[in-house]
This record gives C-alpha cells, sequence and structure tokens, in this order.
C-alpha cells in the first residue's frame, strides 16, 4: 500500500509511522510517502487522521503502478523532457566503449551533426570474461566530461558494480544499471540518494515483475526518476544474441508510469537489421531509444558486430523520424 | 546444394541424377531442381554436364535462402500480391474459431467494410486441452467458402494434423500450418503437392534454422509459395502469453527469401497492446499481417482476452496506414 | 469433472448425459465414465440420480490427475509390470533408427545378452530437415517385429505423423508419440482407440500443463495406458543439446498417476554424460529409462553423437542397478 | 594461453611479460601463472626461454578447465576435503536466512545431531522486492560465528552485492556468490584476493560459458579454491521454480576441473521433491548438496515453501545415503 501522509505530519511521526508499518519512506516535496508491504489491503487505524491519501496494491509494483499514477512520469533530461505529454523520443546513441579521446571526439561529432542530444558510452564494461577489454573507468568518464563541456550532451554511462557508482553518479546525467547489475542493491541504494535520472536495464533472465521490483528500490529510496530500458532476453533462440521483446514493452506501457527505453542494438547483436527494428521500437511510441554507433566498428574493442557505421546512423535517423511522425512523436 | 539441370534433361535422367545424390526433385516450370543434403560441397562430375547453374549451400536452408535468390519472393494472393518489388502489406483478420455462420458473417461484412481482402478463420482449432471446444470442421470451411463466394475473399485456414489436410487444400486459399503442427511430415508433404499459398507459423518452441527448415519441406516438394508467420515464442516471461521476436524477423527477411507474416495477437495474448505492437510489425517492413478479431470477445469460443472488438480494429487500422507510408509500403 | 455413471445406466442414456455436459465419454470395463470441462464444479441435478461417484477438477488435468487416482497406474508391458506397487523400472534401449536387418539385429543380440526386455527403434524419424534420412517406415516396423518374434522383445517405436499411425500400432507394443507430434490430434485420437500403451513424450517447449493435457486426449478417449516420458526441453544453454526437466518429473510424481519414463540420451545429446544421467534419473525413483546404443554410432544415420557403444551401455546398466536398488527399485 | 613462467623469472620480469601479453597473472605458490586472452594460440618467441609450460585453449575457459588440469581441483572446507580423489559429497544444510539467535541455534543443533559439518544461512538476502525482509547483515554473520565457534561448523553464507564482501569474507569459511551477484566484478576481485573457498551460484539466466567465466575471474586473481554450484536455470516452465539443469552438470564435470555443488532447493522451490531431487544430484556423483531446512517453515521470513521440516531433512540424509555409496562416495 502507498500512503501518503497529511503535508504537516512531522518527520518523526512520519518515521514512527514507517517503523509501525515495516514501511519505505520517502519525502516527495510535498509530503511524507510510506510504501508498505503490498500485503497490507486495508490502511491501519492508527494511520489513519494522519494519512491525505492511500492506495492498496495488487502486488509489489507500486510506485511504478498505473494504478498509483496513471501518466508516464515526466523526466528532464538536459533541456528536453520524456514521458508525461511530451510525446519526446529520445535517440541516445555513441559507442559501447569509451575507447579514447579521438574516437569520442568523433561520436561527439557525429551527434552534434544530428542535433542529437543523448551521447553515451561504456567506462565500465561487465564483461563476461576476465580476458577482455573492461573498460576505461574514471578516465572514460572524464573524457565523457570533457564531452559534455564542450557539446552540452546529456551523457549516459553504465555503473557496472557497487564500487565505482559514486564516480559515475558524479560525471554522467544518466545513470544506466546494466542487464547484468540490475539486482544489485549496492547500485541501487546508491542510486535511490541522487536525483539524477537512472535507467534500469532489464537483465536478460528478468522477468517483468522483477524488473519494474528493481525501479520500486530506487523509487521507495526517494528518486522519483526512473525509466526502464527493454534490451532484450536471453531465449532458446541463437541466431540472434538476445530477443527484443516488445509484447513485454506493451505490458509495461499498458501497467507502469515508468518512461520505456529501447536498446535494438544488444538484443539483436548484429548491424544489419538494427534500423527495421529502431522503427519497430519507436512505432511501439516509446520515449527513447539507445543505438551503438562506433566511427569504425571493425576495430571496436567490444560489441564490434553490432554497432553501426557512422552513414548507417545518419540512414536510421531518416528512417526513424517519420515513423515517429506517424505515431504522433518527435524525436529529439 | 541447389542444382538447376538444362531445361532440356528428360524426366527419367533428372531422376536418375536425383537418386546418385539422393536429392529432392521437382520441376520449377523450366527445368529439373534438385536438393542434395547441404554438406555436398562440390557438383559430382557425373552431373556436370547436365547442369545450368548450381549453388553450394552453408546449411539446410537452400531454396529459402538468399544465397539462392536475392529477391523475396512474390506470391499471389487473389488479386493482389506481396514479396517482390511490390512493397505491399496484406492484413488478414478475422475471429480465432468460426463459430456460427452469424458470426463469420458479421466478420465478413467488417472486412467488406474497410477494404480488407484477408478473412482468416479456424476450424480445427489445435486445442492443448480434449476438454475444450474443438472447432466446426469441415462444417466451418464450408461457411468460408461461401463468404468468399459473397465477397471475394482469399480465405486464411488452418490445418491441424494430416487427417483433414486435404478438406483445407480443397476450401482455403492460404493453407496455415499451425505452430503446434509445423514439424508434421503429413500435412508438409500434402502442401508441397497443390500450389495454394502455404503459411507456416513457427512453433513457439522452434528455432528460426528449423522455422526455416520445415519451408524447405514444401518448397523442395515443388510448391513454390510459401510464407512465413512468426507468431511469439515461449519464453520465461509469463506476463505476456508469448514473446514476438522481432529480432528473428530482422534475421529472416536478411537471410531467407519468403515473404513474412506477423501475428501480434497471438504472441501478446491481449487485446491492449495489439495496435502498437501491430504498428511495430508493420514499420518491420513486412509482408503481411493476422490479427483476431470477434464481433464479441466476450462470448468467443477460444483466445477470448485476444480478440479486438470491431472498433479497436476499425482504429488499428487507421493507425497503422501512415506507419506503413512511413516505412514505404501500402496497406492491402 | 470426472463423473462415474452407476453401472447399470444404459449406454444411450450414458451419452444424453455426456451430450448434456459437453463431455467426453468412455467405458472403463466397470461403468461409464463422463469427463466435462473443468470448470463445471457442482454435479447437474439432472445426472445425480445416475451417478457413483465424481470429481470437481482445479484444472483441465483430469483423469491423469492423483485427485482422482492416487496411486500410479499400472501398465503391463509383455510379462512385467511397471507402476502401481511393481517398483519396478524398466529399461527399452536401441538405436535411434532402425537402419538395416543386420544393425537391428546386433541390438537385439545385446539386449538379450544384457536381458533387456525393452528394444526401442526409430522408423519414422521425425527430421527437421527433409534433407536428411527420413527412416525405413513400415520395413522397419517389420524387422522390429521379427526382432520380437525370434526374441520376445516390448518394442518401442515413434509414429510421427497420422498418416502412418495405424502402422505403427498394428506392429509395436509400446507407441511412442514423439517430441515433436505430441500436440497432434490425429494420433492421439488413434491411440485412444487401441488399448496398446502410449508413450508420450514431452515436447522441448511444452509445459507441464500440456504435456499432462496431451495425456488426456488419450486417456478420455478410452486408452487408460498412458506413460509420460521427460526427454529435455530446450532452454537458453546450448553447450547441451536439451536441458532434462528433474524439477518436471518431481512435479509430475506428486501430481499425476502416469508412469514416467526418462531419455537422458535426447536430452544430454553427447554420450559422455549419459552414464552419470541415468543414475540421476533412476535415483528419482521413475518407471522405466530410455538409451540410445548403436552398434558402431560412428556410422549411425541419425543422432550419432548421442548413442552409446556397446561396451558402454553395458556399463550403464552395472551403474544403475545399485543405484535403483538404494532407492528401493528393480531394473527389469 | 595459460603460461607457467620458470620458478627462478623475477617478479618484475614476470609483470613484463604480463602487460607485453595483456594477461591476468598470479603467484600459484611454485610460479608466476599468466593467463593470455584465449585467441593466442602460439608462445611469443619473447617469453620462450621463460616459460616452463604452456596450454594453448579454445576458449576463455582456460585454468577452470579439464585441458589445463584433468583432476577436480581439492578442496578443503574445515578438517574435510572435496574433490579430487577424495570421493566426498559434502552437504550443508540451514535456513534460507538467519532470523534470529534462537532460530540459527536449532538449525546448527540438528547438524550436530546428524554430523554435518556444512551450516549455511544468509545473512543479505537479494530480494527482488524492497518491500521483502532483508536479512540480519553483519548481525547474522556474528551469529554464525557464535555457531561455529561452539560446534565447529564450516560456515557457507552469501554476499550479495560489493558493499559487504569484506564482511563475509572475515566470517565465513565459504564465500557464496549468489545467482544473481555472479556477473559483479567487484565482489569476484575482492573474492579473489582471500584465499577461502568461494562458491559461485549460476545465475538464472546465465549459460555455461559465462558460468565458468565468472570462476575464471577467481582463478586468475589467485584464488585456485573454487566451487560451481547449480541451482536451476530459468524456463519457460512455471509449475516449478526453476530448472535444475542436471545435464548443465554433465558438461560441467566433463569439460571443467572444478568441485560440483547443488542446490535442489532453490531448483524446484517446494519441499515435496527434495529428497527425490537430492537423491538424483548425488547420483551424478557431485562434490557437494546443499540443502534448505528451517525449524519451523511455516513462519520463514524467505523461501517458506522450499525449507524442509528437520523430520524431513533427516529423511533425506537417510535416503541419500545408500544413493551416494551406489556410486563410490561418501555423504561428510
Amino acid at each position: 500500500m502507498i500512503i501518503h501522509l497529511n503535508p504537516n505530519v512531522s518527520e518523526s511521526k512520519a518515521h514512527d509511522h514507517a517503523k509501525s508499518t515495516e514501511s519505505a519512506i520517502f519525502h516527495d516535496g510535498q509530503r511524507f510517502v510510506l510504501v508498505t508491504p503490498s500485503k497490507l489491503k486495508e490502511l491501519p487505524a492508527s494511520l489513519a487522521s494522519d494519512t491525505e491519501a492511500h492506495w492498496p496494491m495488487d502486488s509489489d509494483i507500486q510506485l511504478a503502478s498505473k494504478s498509483y499514477r496513471s501518466e508516464t512520469r515526466t523526466i528532464k533530461l538536459g533541456d528536453v523532457s520524456i514521458g508525461g505529454s511530451s510525446n519526446n523520443t529520445m535517440v541516445a546513441a555513441g559507442p559501447c566503449s569509451v575507447e579514447s579521446e579521438e574516437q569520442i571526439r568523433q561520436s561527439a561529432s557525429l551527434m552534434t551533426e544530428l542535433g542529437i542530444k543523448g551521447l553515451r558510452g561504456g567506462c565500465y564494461k561487465p564483461r563476461t570474461s576476465p580476458y577482455s577489454f573492461q573498460g576505461l573507468g574514471l578516465e572514460g568518464l572524464k573524457l565523457l566530461s570533457k564531452m559534455r563541456e564542450e557539446n552540452g550532451f546529456v551523457i549516459v554511462s553504465e555503473v557496472r558494480d557497487a564500487t565505482h557508482v559514486d564516480d559515475v553518479i558524479e560525471h554522467a546525467d544518466v545513470i544506466q544499471i546494466g542487464a547484468k547489475s540490475m539486482y544489485d542493491h549496492g547500485i541501487l541504494k546508491a542510486c535511490a540518494k541522487t536525483k539524477k535520472p537512472i535507467l534500469i536495464k532489464r537483465g536478460f533472465g528478468t522477468t517483468l515483475q522483477e524488473f519494474v521490483q528493481a525501479a520500486e528500490f530506487v523509487l521507495s529510496g526517494g528518486n522519483p526518476n526512473v525509466m526502464l530500458c527493454e534490451r532484450g532476453i536471453r531465449t532458446f533462440e541463437t541466431k540472434t544474441r538476445f530477443t527484443l521483446d516488445l509484447c513485454g514493452v506493451a505490458w509495461l506501457k499498458e501497467h507502469t508510469n515508468l518512461p520505456i527505453i529501447l536498446d535494438p542494438s544488444h538484443a539483436l547483436g548484429y548491424r544489419y537489421g538494427i534500423e527495421d527494428l529502431s522503427n519497430a521500437c519507436v512505432a511501439m511510441g516509446i520515449d527513447g531509444l539507445l543505438v551503438e554507433v562506433h566511427p569504425d566498428p571493425s576495430v571496436a574493442k567490444s560489441d564490434a558486430a553490432q554497432q553501426l557505421y557512422h552513414d548507417q546512423f545518419r540512414d536510421l535517423l531518416k528512417a526513424i523520424k517519420p515513423v515517429a511522425q506517424a505515431v504522433g512523436r518527435t524525436i529529439v
């Protein structure tokens, strides 16, 4: 159950109520909000006089639920907004990994040329093998910051584990929690303490229920700015790297109030179909699109097969704009 | 290996060659075509003088492969064509099951109103439970035939097992092989002997390789008119009925020459997201779309939750047309 | 709901009751049995006076349910029985495909040497590629019959589609319905009309619910002799051919009254672990074990990698006997 | 490629060689060992004179591979060993979560009564919902330490994220890395720096290749004491919580040199089949078995359905001992 306490309830009293109901508690700018385990179906009498409104919930999808807030949350990314009534679909693109200043500068130039605001690049790569390139770490984050200072980008970068989450929070504008890290309480708790937008990628073995519950960790810690990113689940099919779950996206749109971002590059794992899939993603009426693009994919240190050449990305952008328009959306 | 024999090679000689190479053999209208097991990589010397052209192949995806024919096959459906250079996306809609003359007549009226050529309806339902409605059988096929006579539809209906395949071939214009039947040699062989278009649905546990190999059974038996239908695969996610595999569609478009049809209704299993998913499907640049629609889904005898109301289908059609246009396609 | 009519209810009256309740009907040797759709929870008043006993059921798993019969069904295979209170675990072994009289005779000799009663061999191979060996067909069935006449085996052979089901029913002692055919109504209905034991293999994409419901098609058609065979499901893991689902076996043992047979050969797809897996299967306390063994796997026409050499099978048999004993079972 | 440098090669020279080959490096007690990316197939000339032995490898499964060490590694757990030539199968049991001193003391008594050396209990629960019990944390670890001091147990406890890994390393004897944390570089790196045994649980969406590669992170950091734990993967089947992958276990036994532990409780998710599954696990010839048992499962704060009652665990132990004996193993 979500409980809005009256705005005049004191902090200490609010915490007493939280304790008595075993609730998460945060202040949403207007009042203290309690989130009890979802099995609680009736408002306890002891809270009645201090309660402004309450919502009994079916499952532990609570703050993220359409039953609580029927409109998609608005999230400000630099000088544009997504969600809410914006009808914006934001594109963030860039290389899988930041590899060098020269490389990321080329990516930055491309985004500037095309009027793309979102620049993405990984600095802490969650590799499955210890014998692969592990990313530039803090040095990479600083290169991304430099690009932002020079060009005004919204920087999207991923945190891999709790040991460096504070560095990513400091340097990036959107904190991406990777598919392999999304159950990590250390990361989720750190992300709950900032107000920066958090982009949670769905684990490839993660149910929709668990996916949204990961968002609940951040939301119930007091950060309302959470986006969900579908990037492909693992199935029996091996001709493609993963299986992009657009049925899942339909479910998320129907049942949650969180903006939805799609990542076709990781899902397919190959360049050839990224344009078609991006068209499909945009046609779903989503809030954002991540695309991997590299100045020279043939020498990329990670995910070489799925990163687009610059010209392919230019074509992709030309393709998705009329599709966005056909479904009442604008690419920003 | 695919081998085109010279047009003047006699039938008996062609069959001798087929026997010596353990090949499938058929006549494609111009010459005998042999398809050997794909492990054969060099043309046998004994065939050299009788061979017009040959294609060594990587796997048992042979006749369906883009390496053999780089353009998507053209398939004539009534007075329109899909595939080839047509840029047409054909819609076929109707109820999950034909339940009565009154019901199917209402569906037919809706399609006529909206200018939709394809009317679909199941007569032999491949139910997993013996205690569910199993379909009207031949009586249903006759009702569909009646609708065609009155309205000029392209009738799409499904065969469930080999015991009634000839009835479906006689009455339907497009023979649909269901997801649960697509490994059935009895059905595949019967479909190879007609020239009517065959629509093979991907089994929910079927790899893309196996899916296309099912088409090879029909193609190598001499029927060139095969379409592939993705309708959702079974994954760990249970909030939706199945998971529509658009990454797989990207792979099929890249590697095969068969027209691709999508069925979002069976994939999602719920009405709410069918319009968004249909937009996504059409944005992939596909050749056809199947949609389940019922005069009154609340009383439908099968798949009640996923069939659209007539008004929802009218809205869907309005939505997909501009999306089709945005990707250079026309809804027919 | 399962309804036992009174033994003295006439056939025509029984059929009237079946019609009024939309039930499957058969005679179990003592009385007519009706099986209604499971949504019926209360016995209709019109049947009350003709009813001996009735069982409301949770789902369309009805005749196979432990709620209906708490003991595993006894099935007679030649001169031994499995299930019931027998504590027997029957081994049936042999090649994937019957390839020649010489080959199957070598298999038969091995079984005779080792005192194994069950001889298995495929004659109609459900291949996914049309360019692979498709089996000897009726000729293979006749070779198996010959081996039975000479040696007294219980012959297990698989039906692939409805076009030859009657041949298999005529020649085999146990009719195996393959993983790719288990939804085939044509086959299931034919198997319901015989009393020969039916062994249904679980489809690799089939849920336990659907698996048992396939058995219901046979049981509710009047053949009580159904066994379930788990042979591996398709998952994301590709190092092994399939994933043997022993958690599923635990569920089947807990919830159904059907004997359970396991097939580790198809699950793993490689020789190396078949002995360990057979030990595990037998330790589950199951009713039967299928093992693929070939006189010379290196030249086998199908599934070469998973068939054991004769010496490996001798070792396997030595290994499983003490394991069977440790769990109170006897290998027959 | 794994490279054993000559024992007399100096530390600085060894590190120069590691740098020039982009290798992981550690000292195994006798010499420096380099592990290069597996794509290196020939020993670089510059290392030839300093190299004692080298093993080119097929994939990034290197130190864990049977090609490197053909015998399973021996791991000392308190005063017993598993792996190597021991033929021991160690049981570790206890509650899902440590809930109170009284509760864990009851578990400790049961283990003492039955002569079980391994006591397991979670203190940092990796819950998918923020509104569920999250574990006692450090307080729980101290309770486990107390039980060890009083009874001489081998304590097995799980780390959830990198923020508390050092506490678990300090208090537990076996550091369990959970299924949701096994990609966590922060944890893996910390575990590489200790010599305590590490038990890595396979993620439910993790391939065998990735699973063993997680072990490579620890092994190549210098900790040779790694065990692999299969605990069920996520498949389409939902009647059981997960699907225990014994085919995968067969593969791991064939291809890796790491001891294998099985956890049937998490796989099945229900009490009813744990004894049968434990029999199956032990019959595979594994090195260890984890079982969840609770003094009163009906009030357990997590995983209530799958924890055994004390009497059920006594029965289980009686059942698995003869099975272990049948396959030449001893339960310790």
